[in-house]
């Protein structure tokens, strides 16, 4: 079974998309995170309904967010 | 009695529908928890009144979860 | 006097209609609970404005229940 | 001074009304209650902006509750 | 330094006004008070949008509480 | 660093003005204060949209503040 | 990895912005925090669909921050 901490931690330093509870996506790299799901993301960019921008680096409180997707690092194990 | 903690545990790998509180549905198995009911999904697809899409392996925070169904793992116990 | 979960553990496997927060009502047999509320429903028939759909077997998070009506575990008792 | 549990204890079995946070108001005899202020009610009557009901028995989760009112067991103490 | 829950405890038995976070407001003497702030006053007048109406004795979740005002208990102390 | 409560308990006896999330804003003279940010001010303008008034003391759940600016003891130390 | 909390340590004296639930955002320079992620901000220009204006110093409470970026201080470490 995975863990999602044990999953979060797997992902630090592959980017992922983040869909916050204000209806903004951010997508980035994951520098760091911590027990709150605090996190930190690196090169990232912000989609709303107002179009798209560059944010540069961004600490994101965890309770914003709904939902962590990885492209890479969240496949299936391959044992 | 089964207790929800029971239950989830007995869901790992099948497939699992989410309702979200910003009412998307996400439908996907069931690949992990933890105790605050954090769930990662893997073959996750969402739907919402935009449509529907696939999203790969997500990470659901399980404060923005109401509700759970499960295909068959939750199916009434044969003694 | 009859405290809450005193109340709900007598009601398992009775059938239960439950009012949550995003304004649906689900009524199922109660399977089980935990300490939060957290609660297994069997059975499982939704009513929301969009009409009503079968659901089987559901566990909901107990942060979003706003009440619980029982058939006939909630009758007063008769000593 | 009067602490809001032991006012709360002193009108068990008594009718109260509540007002909940989704703007039902419910009316019903106070059957128990628990120390995060969940209540059981009997012979309850469910007031909205779309009619009355009656509901017999209701397990409300304190988290839903805005303020109560106790017809008489809440009246100013006569030593 | 007056304490809030200090000033609290020096209005119990003076006339209150409370603004709830359902927009209402109410106003009556202050009984008693917990912890959680947690209020129970009598004589208590309700004024929404709706008008005003008589409630007589009024629980209220300290949850629901944005703030406080005293008529005159809250005014400064003159040593 | 200037942390958070150092900063609030520095400016007791001042005046401040705080943003609450029912989007009204107090200004008055900070009197005291708690550990949740509970917060007692004198002499209370309320401005809303609805224009202003004088409150008068008025005790605020910390809860319901988004953010407080000081006029004069949030100014830079200069050592 | 970078945590969020030594993160934010790091960028002190620098200056940040803030994206508040309330939908206004902050930019000024980080004076202190604290474990609630509270945040003393000095220079403060807000930023909100009403236009912009200066606030000087400014007490955030952390649960209204959603994200935060910083200028410089969050920039990748060069070893």
């Amino acid at each position: 079974m995975s863990t999602p901490t044990g999953l979060l931690e797997r992902v630090v330093d592959q980017r992922v998309s983040l869909r916050l509870k204000d209806s903004r996506e951010l997508s980035g790299r994951l520098l760091g995170l911590d027990d709150h799901m605090n996190l930190v993301l690196d090169e990232v960019e912000e989609t709303s309904n107002e179009g798209s921008r560059r944010l540069g680096r961004v600490l994101v409180r965890g309770s914003n967010v709904i939902s962590l997707t990885a492209a890479s690092g969240l496949l299936p194990k391959r044992h």
